[in-house]
Order: structure tokens, then C-alpha cells, then sequence
């Protein structure tokens, strides 16, 4: 259940404050060209400490790549890389870790593993996405040949859309100690029509799975989503139109390009919802490991909007799900 | 692609207006008894020609099970069963089968597989649902076992909530020969903790895929979701109190009983979005399997909210999604 | 666990002795011509009652397509179909349900289960190989426009290899009231270099898996295999040598046409080792199902060389398998 | 393709001579003491050059563990692991690499992926089953906590059975520059009944895919296997008997401990052949890459039998296929 894909599959391990991350790419076409500049930007994006508005942590994020590349291309067999933890300043956590922080995942980690390592959320914490990233990027080196890009954007931050209003109010929220959720927007595009697959495996759902799989992502639609509940059918049904050389195309794309499970050769748009981030530095109430009720006060790290470091994670699981679809049909 | 599950796997096939429909239910424990009554009293929930509403076909949804029970109960063997298509009249589709139906899956079928079964949607249709609610049907036998119990309602229609204002609404937009979309709601009652995997193989990423497998699903959300977008943290975050029993549970339920992807034994809640039913019954543009543009004007059965009947199709996949999660942990 | 395969798969169900035993065909490709008369020569090889040396039941074997297949094409959608069992004299298995028979898997099913259907073996009957036998004729007919072609005899018969001096020794063998086991040996020709996985997707490990997933197969091996045990590496390589049309070849094949676990363009050659049937009609030593010692005497129908009718079996899972692959690579 | 095992999985990287090789253990039960020295001393039983039988390569084998272990004991997260890769000579393989050697995996991998890392075999290296040791080791700590055991011995060498004779014979055949082939026969003990599934999830399948992706691994079989083809079915039956604790056993057990494809309580026995070791010092024919015949004469590191060291990694692939079976079971 660390694995994701059918035909290019990532697997991933490793805790937030254990010796190292990494994960397994298996299903990479053989003679690509290895991007390493590439690789980092991607991480770059992702990493925390680039701004005011993220989580201070300084990780450097350098991936080595053990195997997989011949003298800069991939050669088809598994690509393993790691990516060594080191500014792991544990002792952060050492009081907070008899107590199980509110919508946090300590709690079900107990019930279900009857131990975990409580070292900033262990397994459950965001730092496993960084993983991600770097088998999405090496899946948009693939897709990049194919002609198909992938964008991702913050598209809203609790009820505001306004970009600049957006700044303003993650810094507001920050400065009182809390969080609050927000929403990525995504496209693709370039993608051919026919990749998904009907019945249960259905291109969105496949891509639905991919953002829920996200830390703190809540909710997921595509196309013209819950925004079109007030649509008619008349208005939602996209009509279809001659397109260039032959084609078909449709005059709107409120069917997000998707339907019946299958891509129609249009932008694919979806959106990624991601609740407010659990770390607060308010203090909340909660109980300890034995039962007993208390106050608990975090501090250390604090990112007050998450989803807006997942803007790269959702264009790095959105690729390798294209990219696994593609490999699939074509 | 046409199987869901990991343990308790649903294999389904046949078209709208092939021979039959069916399924394979393999990993159905052993020692059920099988309560006949009771599946064909979800398959009447789910089946058009109850009222007014919803569309007039007749299907007899008669099924015949042919392996894995002995004596009245399971014996662990695949369950396979069929359900024969009686009343298809294909002639409906005839002068259909050149044109692509707007928001159908008639043209990305085409671009997929280069051929397709025409007569009403073959394998793209809702038909197909009714072999997942005999799937969730034998899931929920299981589950009650267990004291776990599903329920799902339309909740929302358009922008409308109210209960009779949606039968109201339903019934205008019939006349109007004009589609809307809508909400179902569910909640899965006594789960227990533990139930999911990290990273890829979360509860409700699960939740989400099988939800958004179904015909029209364009969204999903759980907990607050994305009506929670203007919460702070500091509101969403569920504190945790002592329970029954030495047990910890939560003051609110803004995580929808699923935090880190693993049920933390509070109810489950989400919810699904469909978008208004393709087809409808005024005159639109579209072009024909040759490129060539045109007006299309569909006849026949007409469904104009298509999530009317999907509220068992919901329970069905999330009786599925539960019970393979479960059988997966306990 | 009923399923088999991976892009090309087939699902199972059904019992000996219940309504039907049938199939779901998962990966077909769309557009391939179904040739139903092929299906029925490939059962007709498989069916017991053609002659003196297998067992007498008279198994119609009348397959039932339910969906899949338009205007006599596949479409790419699964292919359901069911055989309907007719002559099922299970008062034959009365007063057996009570005895575990030696070298069968009552005894396993009733720990695995808690229950079985004791009629005729239920699930573990070679019965089941008949649905077997239909998604193998499916496969054959891709395959074959692929020029791939797979030929399976029977090689061996106890000691004996000698083709006449075979079907005298099982006569005798079925006069005695005994059994005798016998080898397999079959044939891919045609298959393209390049099929077949590193590491844990070897095709030999798959064909291997395909094999001893047959009722009574209890070896496998494949090119020199076992018989090649007394040879040397400098005469079990494989010298290659300049082919045709710039290609490379080997100017032996103790590899059997596949080395590092890859098809190396030439034949596919491999041997399934069956048992000795376990039902025989002299008295064996046994217990019943409370666990008291007694004497078991069987009727009924008798097979006693089951090698014999697992030709067609052998080459409907090595066709299956190659498609697999070949799906997966081409 | 790189994934072995469907709960206790196993994911593998790494090339002979790249920087390191490495796995990925998901499905670990939480909770089980890492024994490190038990790790260590199943590495040294695999490691070449303990003894003048087998290749000199002198590898390290420091096994470093990345994630999944906390405080000594595991948390049920995947735990990753390298071995760095040391003495790696590659410029023994410096005038190999145009040169296709026979019975290797050079020409078939240049088929499937058009380029490959020539290094001392690159991915289809043995080196990798390095990393098998390691999964079995975990494996293995679980299954003792159980009660079953796994012992694997080198039971033939060419058409030699004796142990004594077996080492004269291998010290000849390196002399000669030379390779033999031999057989690992493997007992697994202690394994309770009702491992297995039926159909296609055999419990003899899954291991005899274990075996068969095992490097030179050419055969298997179970039980009797292909020395009990001259038995008939009266002696090769095992006829159950009265067991202790009102169980039931079986007089004999030329079922290898398996029927029906289930574990029925018995030892489970069964064989893995090995072909002799493609890699030896005498002149071959062979071709280059640009398909010119020639003539090949290999230097280095040289094993005369491969079966020897195989013995380690037979018993891990066991105890990760039984472990695997007993997690889905149990």
C-alpha cells in the first residue's frame, strides 16, 4: 500500500526524522534523458523555507539516485534513489509525543499499528511527499516527449480567489497561529483522447485517488464540478463540434476533459481540495496516550496553508497517473 | 479494469442491451447466510420505474446466482450471477448509433477501441450499477455481522436541500425534458479504528475512486470538505476527548471519521457529486461518427437527475470498499 | 484469487455440481473476429466421454457469450460467458461427502472454509478447466494474427514415452482400477524477442505459475529443464549465431527460448508434470470428517491418466500467458 | 515487475555495479525485534567468496536500514534498505560488453529496452538476490514467532546425490573452467493447514513462481514431483489418518504437504533446479551487438555452480511466499 500505479509504479519509504527517505520507480521507459537540473527545481518548488509564508525547516533535499540510469538515460530496470533526512531537529517533539494532536494521524496509527514512531508524524507526515515529487518529475520527462504539460495552481485560500488577497490573508493567518484550507487547480494538457479505462477504472477516478492519496486533501472534482450543482443539463453537456484535421472537439469543456472514464483529446481540469493544516499554534484541547485529558500547545514548524506547498505534489501525481494511463493504452 | 476490490473483489460485465449483465464476487468469506429477500429489495431501490421521476424502463433485475453458495450460505468460492436485459428496445438507439450523444462516452469509446456497441451506452451505461449493488449487497450481509452499517440520501438537488423542494424541482426539470444535478450523502456507522493504509492506500482515497467510478460522479469530498473552505484550523481540527471505556473519541467530526486515511472509529461521512444526466430530450448540437455537424433531438427513457438513483449505487461501493478495507485489517 | 493475468485476464466461478461454471475475459483487445467454431474444437478437445481413456461424464460444454462481442467482433469490453452443467449425477457423491478421499482437497477446503460443497470436488473439480479452455481459445485467436501459435501432446505417461505404448499402458492402468501421471511437453513458436520481465516477471516464472495452477500439475520445467541435469555449461549455452535479416539467433535451444527470464525469439519450449489422478476405483485408507479411520471405495467416473485431457488445458494457459506478456510489452 | 508478494511485498533496484542495490519491505507485521545479526549472518551465507567453490568477489554487504524500524522493533511502515555496492571491477567487463555472452540476459535485454548497463549483467546481476536474502531474513523473524521453519539444501550436483561427492565434483568443474547445474530441495515446518487459494493462488504455484525467478532457476516441483512419475495412483495417494488433538494427518506425503493447493498441516516439501552457470572460462561462439560472429573468452569472477549459493535465497523466497500466504490468511 506504498505503491503507486499499475505500469509505472512508485514505491516509497521513510519516517520525517529517520535516516532517510526514498522511493522505487519500476515501470520507467527505457532511454529517456535524465533532467537532474530538472529533478532539483522540482524539489526546489516543493521545499519548504522559501518564503514567509512555509514551514522553516531546511531540508536540502538532495536526491541520489542509485540505479536505473546508464550514462544519463534510464535503462528500463527500477530507478531507487534516497534522500538522507538531516535537519531533523526531533527533540521538538519530545513532550508532544504522549499527547495525540488533533486531526492528526497519531492517534489512528496507534489503533492501527499498536506502535509508531512519533517523530513529526513518522510516516503520516508531509515530508513523504517530496518522494512524490521526484517520480513526477521523472514522469513529466516522459510526458514532456509525448507533448503533454501538467500546471497546477492555488486557485483559492479559505474564501478568496484574488491572488494578492490570497498572500495576505495565508500571512494573516499565520500571524494569529493558525491555519486555514485551500484549493489547486489543475491542467492537462496535451493529452491524447482515449487514455482511461471504463467501469472501475475510470481516468478521473484514477486521478481522484492520486490527490486524495495527498496529505490533507478533503475532496476532489473535475470539470465543471460542485461549482456546476446549479447547472441545467442543457447548459452542462458539452456540444460537439468539427474539430481540425478530421477531428472532433467539443465547443465547451465542462466534462472537464473526461467522459465516460475516457480522455477526449481536451484539457483535463480538476481540483484538489486541501483542508486547514493540524499543526496550529493555538492551544487545543486533547488527551494523552494513557486517556487523560489535557491542553497541548505545539510549537516548531508551522506551515498555515498547506496547499500551497501541494501545488507541485498535485502536478507530480497528476503525471504519474498520466503517464501510467498512457503507458497502459498506447 | 473491470474489477474493484483487493480482497473482496467485484468482477462485472455486459452492455445496456447485450444478452445479460453479471458479476464475480470472489473473497465473500465463508459461512454467510444469503439473504435472497434482502437483494432483491436493494435491487428495487435502485431500479427506474418506481415513479414519476425517474426513468420508465422495466427492468425485471431478476438474479441468478450460479456458484459459491451451498445450502443457503457462502462457501468462500467465487460468487459468479447473472441478470438477463429483457426489455432493451434497441430501435430506441437506432437512429442514434451515427450520432455522438453530447457528454456521452459514445465518442471517446470510438477514439478508444475503434468499434462499440451502440444500442444505449453498451457498456458505458447505468445499467452496469445494477451488478454493483448485488456487489454491495452481499458486502452489507457481511458487514452487519459486524455491527457496521451504511446509509446514504440525496441530500441535494441543483441548489436546492429541501426534501420536497427537490421533488418539486426534480419533477419541473422532467417536463422541461432538461436534466440537473446533485448530492448524495453517506455515512458509515460502526466502523472501527484502524481501518486503511498510509500514504496511497487511504481510506477515503479508496472511498473517493469507488465513488467516482460510478456513472456521473464528478466529485467527492469527506468530513467538512469543501464546504469547509472558510474554516480555520483552529475550528476544523476535531479535539479529542476520553470515550467509552478507557476508549479516546472526538468532540466534532470535521475530519469525517478518517484521519491520516485510517477511520479513527467515528462515523464516516462524504459526499458524491453527479452532474446533471447527459442525456436529455431537447434538440442539441453535435456531429455524427463521419465529423459531419448536426442537430441531435434523443427520445426514450429519460432520468433528469441522475443521483435520484444512485443513492444505493453509493452504499453499494462504499459496503464494497468498507468490507475489503476490513478484511484487508481484522 | 479466481482471477488470472494482469492486462489479459480472466476471472472464474462455478462448482462441478452447481448451475453453471463460466468466465469473465477481461483485456480483450477490441476488433478481433470471434470465431465461435474454433471455441467449440477447442472444448471438444478437453471434454471427457470422447473416448475409452477418459472419464465417461457427457458434458455438453455449450458456452454462452453474454457480452463483449457485437456483429461477432470483440469490442474491448470483458467478454462474459457461462456453461451450463447438465449432467450432474451428484447422488454418486451421497454417501462420499462424508469421507475425506485420499490426495484431494476435501480435508484442505473444510480447514481453509469451515464448509464445502461436497458434490464432485465443488470448486477444486478439474471442471473448472473448461471455462479455462474457452478464455485460452480466445486468446489463441489473437495470438494468431500475432503468427504466434502454441502446440501441447502429451510426452510421457509413467516411464513410458512411446506414443502407442502410452495409450496401451493407460487401458491397463484404467483396468486395474489405477492411475498414472504423465508429462506435458509443449510448444510457443512464433513469439517475438523482447517478452518477459526482469527479476520477479520472468515468463518462465509466469508460464511456471500458469502451469501448477492446473488441477494434478505438480512440476514444471522449461528448455533442458530437469533432463539437463548431467550437462555442462559449455554444452547447455546457447552459441549464438547471425540469423536472418541481420538478427541473432542461437544455434541450440537448451534455454527454451528464453533467457534472463526475456523471450529470445526462439521457440518456447517447457514440460507440466501431472500426477497420478487421485480418484481411483480401488479401495483406499482414510477418515471421515468427525476424524474416524475407515475404508473408502469410489465409483463412478474415472480418469486415470488426467495428463491426458490437460493438453488443451496446457495450451489455453500458455496462450493466455503469452498474450499477457505480449499486451504488456507490444 | 519489480514487486514481489501481494501483502508481505518486496521491491527491488539496483544493478551489479551500480552505486548500490536495495529493497522496499511493505506489509511487515509492527511490532517484530529486529534480530540485525540474524540479517547478517543469512547475508554471509549467500556471500561469494567464503570458500574456493564459489566466486571470489568479495562483497561487504552492509546492510543499511532507511525507515521502518523504530527502537528495534518494526511499525508496520515499509522498511527500506541499501547495500552499497564495493568491489566493483567493472573494467573486467570492458571488452565483454559488445559481446552478446551466451545463455545471458545481454542479447534479450537489448531486445526489450534497446541499450542496458553491461556491467557484470546490470540488473539480471545475482547480485540482486542480495536483496531477497535480506526480505527472507525479515520474513523469516515472523514466521519463527509462528513456529514455522524453512531449511533448503543442495541436494544434487549433476547426476550426484552424495555431499561428499558433490564438492569433489564442483572443485573439478572449475578446474575445468567449466560450470554444473544442480537441485536446491527446500522443507518448510510447522505450517499450519489452509494456506492457499484455490484456482490460480495456488500455494504450490506462488512457490514455484518464487523459485522460478530466482537466477538459472530452470524447474520445480513438489511433493513426488517428477521422480514419482513411474508411481501409480494407489501408491502415490497419501491416505489420511488419525492425527493427535482429533486432528487428521496423512500416512505419506508424497503431496509435499499441499492438495488442492492448500496447506493440509504437513511438511511442505519441494525442489528448485539450477542450470549450470552461464558464465564460464572456456572459448564460446558467439556474436556482438552489431551481430558479427566471434569468438568469446570470459576472465573474472567465475561460479562454477550457482545452486550452491542459491540455497540462502531458495529459503528466503519461501519464507517470503508463505509469510505472504499466512498474512492473507490468517
Amino acid at each position: 500500500m506504498n505503491t503507486f500505479g499499475t505500469i509505472f509504479r512508485l514505491t516509497t519509504f521513510g519516517e520525517s526524522h529517520g535516516a532517510a527517505i526514498g522511493g522505487v520507480v519500476d515501470g520507467m521507459p527505457a532511454g529517456v534523458t535524465i533532467d537532474l537540473e530538472f529533478i532539483r527545481s522540482e524539489m526546489a518548488r516543493r521545499r519548504p523555507g522559501q518564503n514567509a509564508l512555509v514551514t522553516p525547516r531546511n531540508e536540502a533535499d538532495e536526491v541520489e539516485f542509485l540505479s536505473g540510469i546508464y550514462e544519463g538515460r534510464s535503462t528500463g530496470t527500477p530507478i531507487g534513489f534516497i534522500i538522507r533526512n538531516t535537519d531533523t531537529r526531533s527533540s521538538d517533539y519530545d513532550d508532544l509525543s504522549r499527547w495525540y494532536r488533533p486531526s492528526h494521524a497519531d492517534y489512528t496509527y496507534d489503533r492501527k499499528y499498536g506502535l509508531r514512531d512519533p517523530r513529526g508524524g513518522g510516516r503520516s507526515s508531509a515530508r513523504e511527499t517530496a518522494v512524490r515529487v521526484v517520480g513526477g518529475a521523472l514522469a513529466k520527462m516522459v510526458l514532456r516527449e509525448k507533448g503533454i504539460s501538467i500546471e497546477a495552481h492555488l486557485s483559492q485560500v479559505g474564501n478568496e480567489t484574488d491572488p494578492d488577497a490570497i498572500q495576505a490573508l495565508i500571512a494573516r493567518v499565520k500571524q494569529e497561529g493558525d491555519s486555514i484550507g485551500g484549493i489547486v487547480a489543475c491542467t492537462v494538457t496535451g493529452c491524447p483522447a482515449g487514455l482511461g479505462e471504463p467501469v472501475y477504472g475510470k481516468l478521473h477516478a484514477a486521478l481522484g485517488a492520486a490527490m486524495l492519496s495527498i496529505n490533507a486533501c478533503h475532496g476532489f472534482d473535475y470539470g465543471a464540478g460542485f461549482e456546476g450543482i446549479g447547472m441545467r443539463g442543457s447548459e452542462q453537456n458539452d456540444p460537439f463540434v468539427p474539430g481540425q484535421d478530421g477531428c472532433v472537439t467539443t465547443a465547451t469543456n465542462h466534462s472537464g476533459g473526461i467522459q465516460g472514464g475516457i480522455s477526449n483529446g481536451r484539457p483535463i481540469t480538476f481540483r484538489a481540495l486541501f483542508k486547514p493544516t493540524a499543526t496550529i499554534m493555538l492551544p487545543q484541547q486533547t488527551v494523552d496516550v494513557e486517556g487523560n485529558a489535557g491542553i497541548l500547545t505545539m510549537k516548531g514548524r508551522h506551515d498555515p496553508c498547506v496547499a500551497l506547498r501541494a501545488v507541485p505534489v498535485v502536478e507530480a501525481m497528476a503525471a504519474m497517473t498520466i503517464l501510467d494511463y498512457y503507458l497502459m493504452t498506447k
